[in-house]
């Protein structure tokens, strides 16, 4: 359909934190992959536009996934009962040593992208591990199904297993290579600089590739101040910086590029730094911020002082790629937060969830998660019928609530990205 | 078959809150509705029995829900701003005043019933509303489905709207009326008194149904100490008690019966009244507890005190049917209390929530939850394929922790309730 066309449905996107925008039975008009606008009656001049009519489904914009591990898949739902250092010893690092094999990465990467294609997820933040080949193989499968994402080969070169330690040298070639080969084969999937977290990369890793980012004009992710053992742990590798995200600025890690920091769930009061820089991003990570025990962030103390914040999954920390769950989840450990941490910070509610999984996380990725004019179509549909109820004359911002909090597994209708209709098989 | 059988599959439970039993690849044996035991060859003296083949199968007790509400299951999802007292006004009580209406209450219901049927429930203890006629038409339908419950008809006669608000000596003879009423007509599903909580039941009503539990010798459910604002209440309106149990244990329903007393998320320190009655049991209800902002329930620190706790669903504070949901936000929030509230009470494991979902809670019901020798044989088959995984060796235990984490709202492949296979339609 040449990326132009009229998407006829119940449709609801975000502009705000604040309220969610019901358009029942109404227009999508598509023109070369971007937003025209939403119509409730179609513009003549729009009438010979081919038609996608999904009447009586949801449609909204697709969400952005800010933080995920493709390497950690394979163990999702299982083995969460330590914490954040124990785990990354005993299950994690032992998984993602696996992926040397790019036989292995090619098997467990497709049940990844699979499962990433029928989920509401259109963008990506996306870790894969140290393995510069098999963090290929990823990029052509997430590229082969229509996917956007940002695939970062990971790079560490202290404190983890011999077979997961990198030379820095050779870790900043590999990723050198890995930059200008994603760039030079795939049209959706990018490079971001990846380098894990402080305590698996020394100084001098840091700074090779904060250097790269800015010369090579790559946005980087990496983790913040996810747990309290983490945060010690730092500390007293980096005795000089005053907070985790200080030491980052000092390795030149810290908002010269579009940023994006995972968790944060303890920078509140110690990293003013957050508040200051506009190329910061947050990835909040409620499912798995609970599951290993590392805490609740508290998402809108940050939001109300205009901080970009969107959702992660945060695979395997996390268990379901859906970002419904996430947004479920976010409103949930904020009532939480609420109660018991500090009831000065508001909850929650579903529309600023929604707004952190569309707009609010899409924005990393340029202008995209709205229905606002100009902004990519990423378009997801959903099919709320299989879930029949009594109650009548629900919005259908009240159908997506509902929608999120009871069938976050459930693959969806149909998928767009930048106006093109992926396969999605359902 | 008679309610004489073998299963074949990949059998797991739990004796007790400490460990899962797995036995792979073994037989269930079966005799007149009740458990003779697990063996991983079978005997020749039950080679002659029927044989079902769920090989590859993971296969569990049936699930115990000790408390939920159906006739709240139609605004499931929706509506989850408020604290309990508020949302109680504005959204439940309106919602159950329509089951005057016995039509509504069928429509309503039969959506319900049949999701009950494909969840891996087969034993509840549910709340209908004030309303006589609906209640019955509940349990007409689980009774048709071959579902065990407990249904209470709601008792109410203060602080609730017009439309139901009871008179007390009609209320008490409505329930005597249900209660007779669901002796004489159902096999399966039984009458339980159920009077909402202390802020809607006068004095007179509590002590009234208190005495008719012990006459007629029904089970009792409730509410306990479920949020603060509820609690205030119930000092100012009963000042000469100690505390809510205190209270419920002067009005004659504390524990005379076998009773079950829904949150209790406030009752540690102040209520030691739960340690000393072996007759009372508290439902844990992670996912309404969480959604209402009324706190976390310290599951652990009342199961080391060889308190009765099984989980509940608590429809449409919570809003999944799944047991599933709630032995999984059951863990999550034990994390949380864990990490902000007390860390001398240890976090909950996988383990232990299937414990509470199946033998904890079951045994409400009599030998229900576990698959020692003389238990009913209430069993669920599940279908763990459809999210594959490159991790090997898995034990039965972990494929249930992990299809429990990730599944959570997917039917279930079989369903025995004391030996009957369900019609699942599976």
């Amino acid at each position: 359909m040449d990326r132009s066309f009229v998407l006829f449905g119940d449709i609801c996107y975000t502009e705000s934190c604040d309220r969610i925008i019901s358009c029942p039975a109404s227009f999508l008009v598509v023109e070369e992959g971007k937003i025209t606008g939403v119509f409730d009656r179609l513009p003549g001049e729009y009438r010979t536009l081919p038609m996608y009519d999904y009447g009586g489904r949801l449609v909204i914009p697709g969400l952005s996934d800010l933080h995920t591990h493709a390497s950690q898949y394979q163990f999702r739902g299982l083995w969460m009962d330590e914490e954040l250092l124990d785990w990354l010893e005993r299950h994690t690092f032992p998984e993602e040593a696996r992926y040397s094999d790019a036989d292995y990465a090619l098997r467990a990467y497709s049940i990844f992208a699979d499962d990433l294609l029928s989920s509401p997820t259109t963008r990506a933040n996306i870790f894969a591990t140290i393995h510069h080949d098999s963090a290929l193989v990823l990029c052509q499968l997430l590229e082969e199904r229509g996917l956007a994402a940002n695939v970062g080969k990971v790079n560490m070169d202290r404190n983890c297993p011999p077979s997961l330690t990198e030379d820095p040298q050779a870790s900043l070639a590999d990723t050198v290579s890995f930059i200008k080969t994603v760039r030079e084969r795939f049209k959706r999937v990018h490079p971001i600089v990846t380098p894990r977290f402080i305590p698996s990369c020394s100084d001098n890793l840091c700074r090779l590739l904060g250097d790269l980012a800015v010369r090579m004009d790559v946005p980087v992710q990496s983790h913040l101040s996810e747990n309290t053992g983490e945060l010690d742990w730092v500390s007293s590798l980096c005795p000089d910086s005053a907070s985790y995200a200080d030491a980052y600025r000092r390795l030149g890690l810290w908002g010269r590029v579009k940023t994006c920091m995972a968790h944060c769930v303890w920078s509140r009061d110690r990293e003013d730094e957050l508040l200051e820089n506009d190329n910061l991003y947050i990835a909040h990570c409620p499912d798995s911020n609970t599951n290993l025990s590392s805490g609740i962030f508290p998402a809108r103390y940050f939001l109300d002082r205009g901080v970009h914040v969107g959702l992660g999954t945060d695979i395997a920390g996390g268990t379901s790629l859906s970002l419904f769950r996430a947004m479920t989840d976010a409103v949930k450990v904020s009532k939480l937060y609420w109660r018991y941490v500090d009831d000065s910070v508001p909850k929650l509610d579903f529309a600023a969830a929604f707004y952190m999984a569309s707009k609010g996380g899409g924005s990393f990725f340029g202008r995209v998660g709205s229905f606002e004019e100009g902004y990519d179509a990423d378009i997801v549909v959903l099919d709320d019928s299989d879930s029949p109820t009594c109650i009548e004359g629900l919005t259908v911002a009240q159908r997506l609530e509902r929608y999120s909090s009871l069938c976050p597994e459930k693959p969806v209708c149909a998928k767009f990205v930048q106006g093109e209709k992926l396969q999605t098989g359902y």
